[in-house]
């Protein structure tokens, strides 16, 4: 679980963490879960970047959204085409300041990169678990992450941070652990889904279940794999993580090698460029995602929601948090739109506890916030120097950075 | 083709054209299309409200959306529960008021509610058409229409109206057949589909097209029905026809059976209000419509851009039409907002081409343009109240009606 530092590799940009391993930890004490079943043992797949100080004061844990991973930042060592799915927002100099911050990325439970998950060996079965493996909750995912914490010896992180999905546990984080978080920083997120969002998420999940392949669950079993479900749940996942404004950019009404007046093939072969551009990212997600694992982080999303145990009400939710908050949300961004994250800043005013909010005019919809819009990344870093300075952590690194 | 009239039928509700049967009318001359495929002979289904008069001045033609058909109005003789489509705008003393107009509704060639279409018989093979029906454009479904009107000795309609789909079949009508439209009604539409509406349709057709009982559009001949596939394209289609504060306002996060508070299932059958209404949607769908009809006609809405021949300048391709306009669009319509309306107003002002226009301030989306808002159809009402004081036609009845 070392990291080597760009600076000193040929060949690694600067500002990357450089060429990167995962660590495997196991858990073996039995984990309780939210659903009252009870996961017997597992696995977490681990990236960390930087150096966790003496004082144990400076590490910052990443939680990742439905398609990511633990491999948040650098090259990996297995695949020099793999660079992590946050990598301009984490290593050196950048917004999150590996030479100041220890950064953990981890992958959850039920996912499909080496944690244990659906397609991993049910114990007590020595198979695949398939449709056995325990549906999990946002909180689940907390608890699992917590042990990780305790592993590191962290006993309260700097900041918890997360974007979409990765916010709702970093909001999560904030309730169900407070003395253990520092800072939570929620992005592109909300406190619960609309009927809207989860409609999307039905139609992705029927598209898996209805396909011949998906076999219950045990495809594993049926050496098949759902690709076609998977295929469209992730194109019409994929149009929500879009604005219109920005498809409308990126393709418009182009069509594939023909100029605008040209004839049209009268077919349904991808003709336009966004039909193509769809298919392709659906293929190539059914290669690598498991269908499981689609279906459980779907759900764990419908269900988050705070606020149901106490009447709705939000603010009461958020009662224990004793973190500040930074919220950062973008304006074009239709799936988990500004006004989904204004409701957790005002229940967080109401609360009085300490929040910054930023709303970002940008127009790339709900994945804006794995992107480098420069004022985004720039409210980001002034956050963690805010942090950095409370904590007297060094001075940050100036190999590059968005404000540098 | 005849029309009772309500007020002389007993259990017939005031206001409604009474109990209807389509005509099916059958078109030997072959039909030229846009494809450059030619469809040798075709029928079509349709039923007609109100009397023609003598003049054949007061004909109104009313084009459908993607699902519906020629059953604009009344109750179907073979099945009373049956109610026309637009039965809330169409009928006596109505926004159109069938004891003044008289009203053609017309299914699509291509469709599958009685006119020619994939599912019938190919003459030259003598099996159905499937996969070898010919693909269709907004102006080959005008071109049929046109016949009809020869067909019915109307050589100039008082007003072609359409909302969505049907809409670009009126924008269709006024350039392609100028003369023969005096009022040319374009409600919830727009004059191109976007990427991310095409986006849509791409998911809807892939759903179709990958379910094994599709069978390359042939499934006929298999005795089987793409019913998986077709489901999940309703369902992600009916998503995009209520607005997000619509699906808030009906279901929120209620869940079936079960107190907010209550336990969740941990599963994926329907659980959420909103799961269970888009199966059911979806199911329902499937066991009615014809997929190789909705591959058909999400793709004539794809090609359908009238500007496209113009480089773009809708002006210019709106400048054959001699007919006076009414465009209305609903504020909440996320598939074809106001902003694309607007863009026709716009279009058509540049041409100095007398247009009215209605933003209605309402609340559920597209599906809007089906419902029964009293501004919306007091705008259609006073427009149609001055068609018939322009063309002359007696006074409006006053069996009912949004402003009696």
């Amino acid at each position: 679980m070392t990291t080597a530092h760009a600076s000193h590799q040929p060949g690694i940009p600067s500002g990357s963490v450089g060429i990167v391993s995962p660590s495997f930890i196991r858990f073996d004490e039995p984990l309780q879960l939210s659903s009252g079943r009870v996961l017997p043992q597992y696995e977490l797949a681990v990236e960390t970047y930087g150096e966790l100080n003496s004082e144990r004061s400076n590490a910052v844990l990443i939680c990742h959204a439905l398609n990511a991973s633990h491999h948040v930042a650098g090259i990996s060592a297995d695949n020099p085409k793999d660079i992590g799915w946050w990598d301009n927002m984490v290593g050196p100099g950048k917004a999150v300041d590996t030479s100041r911050f220890f950064v953990i990325g981890v992958n959850n439970i039920g996912s499909c990169f080496g944690s244990t998950g659906p397609a991993s060996i049910n114990p007590e079965t020595g198979k695949p678990w398939g449709a056995e493996f325990p549906l999990l909750t946002v909180d689940d995912w907390v608890r699992a992450q917590a042990r990780l914490a305790d592993y590191f010896g962290i006993g309260k992180f700097a900041a918890v941070m997360g974007g979409s999905l990765g916010g709702m546990q970093a909001l999560s984080w904030s309730i169900t652990c407070p003395e253990r978080v520092g800072h939570c920083i929620v992005i592109a997120s909300t406190p619960r889904l609309s009927a809207q969002n989860i409609g999307f998420n039905e139609v992705a999940r029927r598209a898996i279940i209805s396909d011949p392949d998906f076999h219950g669950g045990d495809y594993y079993a049926h050496q098949t794999v759902p690709s076609r479900g998977l295929s469209v749940a992730r194109m019409v996942g994929h149009i929500t993580y879009l604005s219109d404004d920005d498809m409308a950019e990126k393709f418009g009404r182009a069509r594939r090698g023909k100029e605008a007046g040209g004839e049209f093939h009268y077919g349904y072969d991808a003709e336009f460029e966004v039909e193509s551009y769809l298919r392709y990212q659906g293929e190539k997600f059914s290669r690598y995602f498991d269908a499981n694992t689609y279906l459980l982080i779907t759900r764990a999303l419908d269900y988050f929601d705070p606020a149901r145990g106490h009447n709705g009400d939000l603010a009461r939710a958020l009662k224990p948090a004793v973190a500040d908050f930074l919220l950062v949300s973008f304006t074009t961004d239709w799936r988990f739109p500004p006004s989904r994250s204004r409701e957790i800043v005002q229940a967080l005013l109401k609360n009085q506890t300490p929040v910054t909010y930023a709303e970002i005019d940008a127009p790339h919809g709900h994945d804006a916030f794995l992107l480098g819009d420069t004022r985004y990344h720039a409210v980001v870093q002034g956050y963690y120097d805010r942090i950095a300075a409370k904590l007297g952590l060094p001075e940050r690194s100036h190999v590059t950075g968005v404000l540098a």
